[in-house]
């Protein structure tokens, strides 16, 4: 028997599931779903280990995960393990949109280089209907410019402390945001956040954050002094998972 | 009493309606559910008249419909019709964009003077997760340009029998396209068609004949013969209503 590491690129819609990481008991999971068209295919317990635990209602439009499967004669093609899965998990809406055979030393966590997170708000007096379960909707106007304002003092290598979740498990709360952009489409204001990695919420708190300068109720200096103050507490509330997507997730040399 | 004349534009997602129309029976139809949710707001029974009958399944982004509404003492605000009937046509997928006090003379149907409508196409190997239900998922690569050169022969001025289903009770097959755009953003394809006014099925079998040149079973010319033919069966087959968008209707004056 031999083994080949497999790096596959998953598209899923977040709001029947309890996130990304597999639960005890029978809550579903992403992961959980996607293990199961594997056992499905090839009758193997595998484990599938993701580039980042989304939340429970977060999308993914460029997740990246990785797993080890062993095979006997022939190694066994991408074209076929992607039809395979896409099929097995049906009809959950989850979707494989690439299969790579990638090099023993690949992992999709410790190797990734970058993530891309897209937050997108409705803003006006109707509710979506269209894009209902996609978006946060927000009734009162919001201020874009301002909240654009806000957003510089959040880029760059800052002590994200206030900007987690109380039950955010990372050793250090030292990170770098690259890039945290808000522009208009229409009706809709998409924040886009991109880093090497995330702290558990801080896409949601800093978007939660950002539309309380949004609302007028904070000025863009309350946000440099939120995050300053190194307390949950200092910063604004988390926005709602379903506004989320994980775009994509960049590796090094050619598995980007 | 007195009357106003109401002109609302409305988005729905048209998964869970027969369509626009209200039919015998309890068949949910969008008409219908603003109908009932007006009869809730005034206890009039009211009949909704939209710019366009879309078939079951097809969504609106701009769908326009017009009603007169009988008042006592003080007009009707519109923040406040907008406000209740969104409120009262929950929890099905219809939003109420906007709503206007207009001229009596003015009619939802017969005085729209354009409409746009878009198709979208989810053109890649892996089934669509995120727009489930938004897209027609087609596997095969399509040849764009090959659908944007056909797309050239049915702009203008022409009968589009072979266009049109054969249920259609327009009395003219005569029809102006003003516009058949094919635009590429990532893996989707999106058409969109531009007219006065369209016939029933018309979109979708325009996107059904595009796509067998895109396959390549047509070449851009055999989209020229089945315009010319003037019989259904010489066109391709008719579109998914899933993928299928009333984006806008537009109106002479200030009620565009």
């Amino acid at each position: 028997m031999h083994t080949q590491r497999w790096k596959i690129t998953l598209e899923y819609d977040g709001a029947p599931f309890v996130g990304w990481q597999r639960q005890r008991g029978d809550a579903p999971s992403v992961q959980g779903a996607v293990e199961a068209a594997l056992y499905a295919f090839c009758q193997q317990h595998i484990t599938v280990h993701g580039a980042g635990r989304t939340d429970a209602g977060v999308h993914a439009a460029g997740q990246v995960a990785h797993f080890d499967l062993a095979y006997g004669q022939r190694p066994l093609e991408a074209a076929i393990l992607m039809k395979a899965l896409n099929a097995l998990v049906r009809p959950l809406p989850i979707a494989v949109l690439d299969a790579q055979c990638v090099p023993p030393d690949f992992h999709a966590r410790f190797g990734a280089r970058e993530k891309l997170y897209r937050y997108r708000i409705v803003n006006r007096k109707a509710p979506p209907a269209l894009v209902a379960g996609h978006v946060w909707h927000i009734h009162s106007p919001l201020h874009v410019e301002a909240m654009q304002g806000a957003a510089k003092y959040l880029t760059g290598h800052h002590d994200f402390t206030s900007f987690r979740d109380s039950h955010c498990q990372a050793k250090s709360p030292m990170r770098t945001l690259d890039a945290l952009d808000i522009e208009c489409q229409g009706q809709e204001i998409i924040v886009w956040a991109r880093a090497r990695s995330f702290l558990h919420h801080q896409v949601r708190i800093i978007v939660g954050t950002l539309v309380k300068v949004g609302q007028e109720h904070w000025i863009p200096e309350d946000v440099k002094r939120a995050l300053e103050a190194c307390n949950r507490c200092a910063a604004g509330p988390t926005a709602p998972a379903q506004g989320l997507t994980l775009i994509n997730v960049q590796y090094k040399g050619s598995w980007g």
